[in-house]
Order: C-alpha cells, then structure tokens, then sequence
C-alpha cells in the first residue's frame, strides 16, 4: 500500500522517538550532540557579548538556540539548549562556564560539611527557565525535544576538582579516600539529577539524555562502585514517565554493559568501540546512539563518507540506532560537513 | 632443592626479563611508569633551575634522575630517563618541553613539504648523549634497564597539533585529508624509532618499552589504515636485537588485539580494562603489564591495597604479568605509597 505524503511526514516526525522505542523505521534518525553550538555562524552571534549561563537562563534566547540547528538541516531531534551546570547552579554553587574552558567551581565541595552548600533543587521554582524553554519549544517544533542533565558523577568531578581535568585525582581520591560523603554527594546529585529530568518531561521533553561525559575515566570496579547504583536509580525514577532514556558517555568501552544496568532505552556511544561491537556489550534489547568521530568531521568529504557509512553498516539489519557523532560537534566543523551527513544517513537507510 | 641467597638475588635481578618472556618468576616484578618524576623530592631538586632536555642531555644527569627511584624502592627495572621528544628534536624540530603543559613544538608539521625540516636521525651522532647514559647506566644497575621511545602517531600528534591535544582535530584531519603526507611522516618517524631503539639496545638497554600514550584517540579502523603497519615495521625491526619489547597506550582498549597483532612482547594496559580482560584481548602468548589506576594512588593506603589486589587477582596463575600503574605516576603521589606498593606486590606474589 502507498504511503501517503502526510504520513511519510508523520512517520519522519516520528522517527527519532521509535529508534528509541527499537520500532522500525522509514529512515535512520539523525542528531548531533552540540547541534547548537560555535561550529554555528548564527550561534556565535546570539552568544555574541552574552555568556552561556544567560542564555540558558533566559527562555527566548535557549529557545531560539535549540532552533538554529533545525533552520539549517533536517535533523530528527531537537536537543534542549542548556549547560549540564545548570541545576547545580541553581542548588546554591557558585560557578561560571568560561569560554574555551568550561565550567569553573568558586569554591569546590571536598567535604560532607561542604554538601551543605548544594540545597534540594526545586525544578519549577529554582530553573523555571528551564522548564519555560521546554514549553515554548513544543510550540514551535515539528521534531521531538530531548531534555538533557549531566550526570552525577560528571557533575561531581567539576564540583569537586573546581573545573575541568585530566586525571580526576581529587574526585577519585574522595571516592575511595571518603567514600560516605561521596555516596551524600551521589545522592545529593542523583535526587536533583532525577527531580530536574522529571520536571523537563512532565515540561513536554518526549526524551531525555544523560550525559555522564567523563565517566569513562573510571574502572569497572569503581563505577559499579560508587556510580552505577545512582545512575540506576534515575533511570528507574523516570519509568513511570514513559519518557525515552538515552545514556551518553566518553571512553566508556568497558562500561557499556554497566551503562546498560543503569536501566536506559539507548547507550550512546563514542567513537572508538565500533558500532556492532558496542550494541553486543548493552545487548541487542535496547537501542544505540553514534558513532562517528567528530574530528573525522574537519576532514574531505569523502573521508567522512567513508566513515559514516562505515557505522551505518555495522548498524545495518537491526532495530533502534539513531546516528550520531560519537562526542559533541566540534566548533571548527564546517557546517555543509553536517548538512550532508544528515542527508547521507537519510538516503542511505530509507527502508 | 633450597634455593641459596645469592640464586634468589640473581632470580631477582632477573625477574623483569623473565616475565617479559613469560617465564616463570620467583615473584611479580614491578616497576612505574614516570618513576623518575616530581612526585620525588630529590628530583625536583635535580630538576631545579634546569629545563628537562639539559636533563636529558646531560648523561650524568640523566643517569643520576634515573637511579633516583631505585635508592628509594626495591622496583625491578629502571626505566631511562628521558622524554619522548628527544629524538625529533634532534632530527631538527626546535621545540621546548614546558612544565605543567609538555611538549610545544614552534612551527607545526602540516604538510609533505614540512617533513623536509625532519631529518634522517642517527642515534649515536644525533643523540649521543642517551646512548652514553645507557652505558653509564648499565654500570651502576643490578636490575635490567628499559630503553623507550615515542611511538610515530604519538610524537606526530605533538608536531601537528604544535602540543598536547584534546581532539587531535589536526592530525586526524591529515591523516584522513592527506593520507600521503601522513604515510611518509609516519615512515619517517618509523624509520627514527627504529634506529633510535636499536642504537639504544646496542648501548646496553636490555628492554624497549614504546609509548603510544595517544593512539587511543584512534577507533580500530585508524589504527590499521594509519598506524599499524609502522608499529609492525618498528618491532619486526627489532626481532634479531633479541631484545624485550613493550607496547604501551591510554584509553586503548578496542585497540589491544591490534597492538598485540603489530608485535611486541608485552602490551602494557591502562586501567580502564580489567587486567583478565585485558590479557584475554591481547592473547595469552603475550605478556602483560599494568595497570593499577595512578589516581588511586592518592587515595588513602587501604583503598590502594584493595585495587591492587585486584589487579594480581586477575593476573595470578598465569605467568607473563609485570606490575606496573595504568599511566604515569602522578605529581601528587605519596612516595611511601609506591614503596609500599612494591612490597605489597613482591609480598602477595612470593611463589
């Protein structure tokens, strides 16, 4: 039977959430972490003089971020305009988000006393921003909107080392050195983390992500540890939201079936475990997200073709992948780069 | 039959050789990646007023900065002290290695007509001095004295990126961009290691470890089309030195049956991969050496005690293991940690 122009219409606004759910679908959804970001032209003048903080803090203006992206490809999701800092900010933590830096603590939390300075988060009361953004994007958007929080332990390695880092050595040495006020603080975070995403679904998010970005920095051990029982207890939390989950993060080969324990629908994965292999360590049961490598992105064309293809074949025969780069869109990416990668997917998988 | 004192001590001074060839030993040898480094105060008396390449330079001194943690700790191999910058510098790269950053080359290599600044490198002319602190150092040494060197992907990310990286953008966009320009820097970086291995195993090094510190950066696909063959290259090269030859990388975990497949002795792991696995990846014909988390090593000593434990754990009954962290020691390492560290391993290992 013939598909009708509207239905095709229907089935494509559709497609990024039944990826999700492992339904078929006419054609490989497609988004990419970062879609608004520096790499934009037109991103670069809305944060022109504005820090990313105020951006994300004034609903107009997060509005109009998530958007650009969509103005310029026919990617199957729209992501929330925020920064993973957001709640935390909100929870009483002095901090800003330096450009070419990233997030940067006043006053890091190295104690069970310094917890006390991380309140409860009340969603609606404490970013209600948020919540508005998400309510103004439905309106606009004929793709579905995934909200996002970073994760607990991503969230608590900037807290506790005062900023980004490279080896993590305060956050592990509090971990295993004060391992009952690492649990407070996993908890304090882990509650927040929840009550934030809850908020962003019952808000109108159809999805949301959570990016626990440097958690690959962990052995299997110590995320079963002192990580796994958290994350395990946010994505439980949203079941009854019948919210699709996704579970993102960097270096994390070895952990991919313990993200998988976690609970969510879809592990996204990073560049380096090829795609097949990936979806063979969280099991065939629930959905995966990537994989390209965003560096590839700099390069020809055709290197990127190779690539993409690459990971659309090792995905090929199966239910439930959304592509994706394997890590955020770098800002040096040329912008006709993603414009034909999301072309590329669409042509290459329609069903 | 008894073993006498001096049979023991011999066995001892043995030990590290034995498991690289996977013989049996009379208990786990040990040793640290960076045991020459600030976490010692007598080499940051060493060092003071003085920029690491006159250390390495110097062959007293670097002889002296390699000693340093062998009158310290009983470890079972010293390690030359060097950087892995030494031999592109003297093939012509005017570059400085900075504290607190590394490596900065001046003028990034970014083309085939920028590898006419990389001379051909002749170790005993070039680097004369680290062959002489070979000699020297075989004079002082009861244990066995590793040589290393850079591997190519490693040393061109520093002059292509110009420094560290974070994404590696510049080199992948070569690699992938140019294919030919990378093919002729890593064969002529492949060239350099060579020679510069093997002019250090005929000063009297009686092992090579090679550090591909950066290569996970790579996915499985990379690593084969622009990198493999050129490690294969280096340790088919050395096969008639009869030396021992250890291949070592961060983040590599999808890499390891590949490492493994370019031919060294022993793959040394990083801390990400449980060590069982690890082995299992890279074949159990080979050696193994890792791979305690040097985070932990800041931790207080019971949390240090457990995860090492775990690491013999999982490589007890099988011989072929060579203690080591997963990475560097950190600057911030205790050194009554690593001492203890090394009983803890020739204690629980006594066969």
């Amino acid at each position: 039977m013939a598909v009708t122009s509207n239905e095709k219409a229907a089935a494509g606004a559709d497609r990024f959430l039944r990826a999700c759910r492992q339904q078929p679908v006419d054609r490989t959804p497609v988004w990419f972490m970062r879609q608004s970001g520096r790499y934009l032209p037109e991103y670069r003048a809305l944060r022109e003089g504005r820090d990313v903080l105020e951006l994300c803090r004034t609903p107009e203006l997060a509005t109009e971020a998530t958007l650009l992206p969509l103005r310029r490809m026919d990617v199957d999701a729209a992501i929330l305009f925020s920064d993973i800092m957001v709640p935390v900010a909100a929870m009483g933590v002095d901090l800003e988000i330096r450009d070419g830096i990233g997030p940067v603590v006043a006053d890091p939390i190295r104690s069970t006393a310094d917890l006390d300075r991380l309140h409860w988060l009340d969603p609606e009361t404490d970013t209600p921003f948020v919540m508005e953004t998400i309510r103004l994007l439905r309106k606009e958007l004929a793709v579905p909107l995934i909200g996002f929080a970073g994760a607990p332990f991503t969230i608590a390695s900037y807290l506790v080392e005062g900023g980004p880092s490279r080896h993590y050595v305060r956050t592990k040495a509090l971990m295993h050195g004060e391992p009952v006020a690492w649990d407070h603080l996993m908890t304090r975070l882990g509650d927040a983390v929840l009550a934030y995403l809850r908020a962003q679904v019952a808000a109108g998010a159809q999805a949301v992500q959570v990016f626990d970005s440097w958690v690959g920095a962990l052995d299997p051990d110590d995320y079963v540890r002192f990580v796994l029982p958290t994350m395990r207890r946010i994505f439980d939390g949203l079941v009854d939201t019948g919210t699709l989950r996704i579970h993102f993060g960097v270096g994390t080969g070895e952990l991919l079936p313990l993200m998988r324990e976690a609970g969510p629908d879809m592990v996204g994965v990073d560049w380096r475990v090829p795609l097949h292999e990936a979806w063979e360590r969280v099991g065939f049961d629930v959905g995966v997200q990537g994989n390209l490598d965003p560096a590839v992105c700099l390069a020809p064309w055709e290197a990127v073709e190779t690539k993409a293809l690459a990971v659309l074949r090792r995905a090929a025969g199966r239910n439930g992948h959304v592509f994706n780069l394997g890590h955020g869109v770098l800002p040096e990416t040329p912008v006709a780069t993603l414009q034909r990668l999301v072309e590329l997917v669409h042509e290459r998988t329609e069903r």
